[in-house]
């Protein structure tokens, strides 16, 4: 019993990305933002192929926002810049790893990352 | 302008997280998956409630596979397990931080991550 059922499957940095990527119905990858060198996860968010590419192409994180349905640079009201250091697609080609280097919190709410002092329990 | 129009929002260590948590029309929420002691994030993945319940009740994660329709104990048949150490709910409640002790690689490709060498580019 395979854990993927998928037919996809990702080699090492692969050239060919646009057409190995798996996007949902609504054309989005989710992304799982980490910060570079305190290993923090920061946050997680969505991109469409041209936040890609954009991120890719000019080093500063964008993302699609769901609920504003537009582009959104993030840190460009707040300050809070993600320069983009790497990132990476995962096995199967539907969730992507992207390194960066974060100014100031992460979190719209000021805490560091979005999961700081949320912690969930069975009670 | 803000950067989260979800009215939704997350106090620390929040007792009430079943009525908080926000699920997508499949009733899934995505679960970013990080090894407590190397920092590293493993995978991405997805939760019901009860995959949540489960995984909290038992200390041994337990995700939704989407792909064959079922519940699926991570390293059941790998023997690759993970130990669930903390959860943790995102400011908007749309997403999962869980820290655990990976046994083995987490990668059915047999790779130490999901993302491991996967990296892509603007070429």
């Amino acid at each position: 019993m395979s854990t993927h059922d998928s037919t996809t499957q990702v080699d090492a940095d692969p050239d060919n990305w646009r057409e190995l990527i798996t996007v949902n119905p609504d054309g989005l990858i989710p992304v799982i933002v980490q910060e570079v060198t305190t290993r923090e996860v920061l946050m997680m968010a969505w991109m469409d192929t041209e936040a890609i590419e954009r991120s890719l192409s000019t080093g500063a994180a964008v993302y699609w926002s769901r609920s504003r349905q537009e582009y959104w640079v993030k840190g460009e009201t707040s300050g809070h810049t993600q320069k983009v250091i790497s990132l990476s697609l995962d096995c199967d080609a539907d969730a992507l790893l992207m390194e960066v280097e974060q100014t100031g919190p992460a979190c719209h709410t000021q805490t560091p990352t979005c999961f700081t002092g949320r912690t969930i329990s069975a009670n």
